[in-house]
């Protein structure tokens, strides 16, 4: 059950000129902004962004970013952000890193959506960015990472439910040979990832367990594993299992999987809500709060399950989350995360 | 203009009926079956095809298919795909070829269209084939061919007009250098072409040109030209100028370029109809006609301007195209070109 409230009454426009107002003059109005965000569903939120758009030939999101700001801009941000968008910025996030790319995002967002989703995404990202996700992603990588990324993110794989048991038994045996070798590297590797519909993978990789009498994720790491094993590791998982792929990595340094599991359709169930209460209880015990993981669950839940949430954390922690959210956080922040949580 | 004739009156449903009669009982009824399609613009056989489907849970191409033979139902066939159904019949032909992938049209689809065109083509291809564009084409290929081809088709650019001058001039010397080594296959070179939108590239083309005194694509060519060479020359002229590039290509053996000359906007006019003369001339003087050619203008620019190349093929031949049309063709082809053609 959401803990979302909206009302019963919607004007797209009215809510449009009330933030506009809110925005305007000196200081900004953060509670208003807060009354009225923190009360719509994903479609409203959408409906007031074109609205907005429309009205005043500015993006309510840029404008939000320049009068907000620190958590609570982050939570505003994530909030009223489409699940494409949502993704497009984290992919970019991702690619930009100072350091290095951060490959995981990247392969479970190319790996775990379904062929259309990942269109949508790449389509938010030309709009967003002003040049294509394999362009940057392109740009700021190099070598064997570089082409089973891109190779991930520009598939556009067939959707259907046909297998080829004679192409899973051959191509099982030319993964299995290309590992054997440690030639982890093989471009046959990378096309058959790459390009295989997802059922037909799921029945390859069975065939190659039945075949070679173990899978090929445990083929696949071994003393000294490198980066780009453990990247074509985290693919195999995702492309076969995304359910215990997330569930083996309830960590809440993976920024993509909450808004992931919102995609698996078997998985808005007890697994996701017990996901989400260990990253909330991550979140808020230990030595300061982790803003990042807190937002993240309440924002991506509150239209879908955070009520049910809310009662597993509390049979699990014998304290409200409601209650230990407010201890936690503070200010306009707090307000916004509270409202999601239900609070009138 | 177009040389198509079609009725006041349009009912999908009634046209839908009579062709299902037509195909049925003892014997096909070419009659029927000419005089009503031969009269449809694109939408309306779109609508057809719809209606059909519909009313009889079946795909009106795979009966016609079935019911025709020879020339006749080649042009019917083609005469009745849409455009980006089209491209995928013809990729896949291209791809299945007995001896070697005709790597040209698949340059030449990958590379002239745009972005979203591109995109309709593999949703054609994959709702057609129940597999991926890129999935064949992958496993048909190999080695550098391969990496370059799947990069072009799996492409999905940018399609603004913004310039990044810095990036063009350091892309530019990028791919001066790999090719003063001589080292074609860079995986540089294909993470350039297969990911730059199109107006970025024309500058890294022009900045080329600029800075290091030739033109890229003359650099590219020299004694013992291979096949992946050759390749890179395409993509880059159909990237850079497809107007240019099929200017030079007046073959008969490209059997994408007509189709690809209708999505070409300042194309419509002279050098189109200049080409397509050529290639009805070529088609049709010589031992033997060559029907593919025959039927591949006719059915591309019924709707568009054939009436204006019957114009020009009239002024440079000194026969009417109608009868040397009906002059080489016979039977229910001859017929059904002649409508396309305007005759009542």
């Amino acid at each position: 059950m959401a803990s979302l409230i909206t009302p019963d009454q919607f004007s797209a426009n009215q809510d449009a000129e009330a933030l506009r107002k809110a925005c305007q003059g000196w200081g900004t109005n953060e509670k208003v902004i807060i009354s009225i965000l923190s009360h719509r569903s994903a479609t409203q939120r959408k409906e007031i962004r074109v609205a907005y758009e429309q009205l005043y030939q500015e993006d309510l999101l840029k404008r939000l970013e320049s009068e907000l700001s620190g958590d609570f801009e982050r939570a505003v941000y994530r909030w009223t952000l489409d699940p494409a968008d949502r993704d497009a910025v984290l992919a970019n996030l991702a690619i930009k890193k100072p350091d290095e790319t951060d490959y995981n995002v990247i392969i479970e967002i190319s790996s775990v959506r379904c062929p259309e989703e990942l269109l949508a995404v790449r389509k938010a990202y030309q709009l967003r960015y002003r040049c294509s996700l394999e362009e940057d992603l392109a740009q700021h990588t190099a070598g064997d990472i570089r082409k089973l990324l891109v190779a991930l993110v520009t598939a556009y794989r067939y959707d259907g439910n046909e297998i080829n048991e004679k192409l899973a038994s051959s191509e099982a045996n030319i993964l299995h040979d290309a590992i054997k070798e440690k030639c982890f590297n093989h471009e046959e590797i990378i096309r058959i990832l790459s390009t295989r519909s997802k059922t037909q993978l799921m029945a390859t990789f069975n065939k190659y367990r039945d075949d070679h009498g173990s899978s090929i994720s445990k083929n696949l790491l071994g003393d000294g594993t490198s980066n780009f094993q453990k990247a074509l590791h985290v693919a195999i998982r995702c492309l076969n299992d995304p359910k215990k792929y997330f569930e083996k990595v309830v960590t809440k340094n993976s920024c993509v999987i909450l808004s992931l599991l919102e995609t698996i359709p078997s998985q808005t169930n007890i697994l996701s809500l017990i996901f989400c209460v260990k990253v909330l209880r991550n979140a808020i015990i230990g030595t300061g709060t982790d803003e990042n993981a807190l937002t993240r669950v309440i924002v991506t839940r509150a239209e879908r399950d955070l009520r049910d949430i809310m009662v597993v954390y509390y049979k699990k922690n014998s304290v409200p989350l409601e209650q230990a959210v407010a201890q936690e956080t503070s200010g306009d922040y707090k307000t916004f995360l509270l409202t999601l949580l239900g609070k009138n």
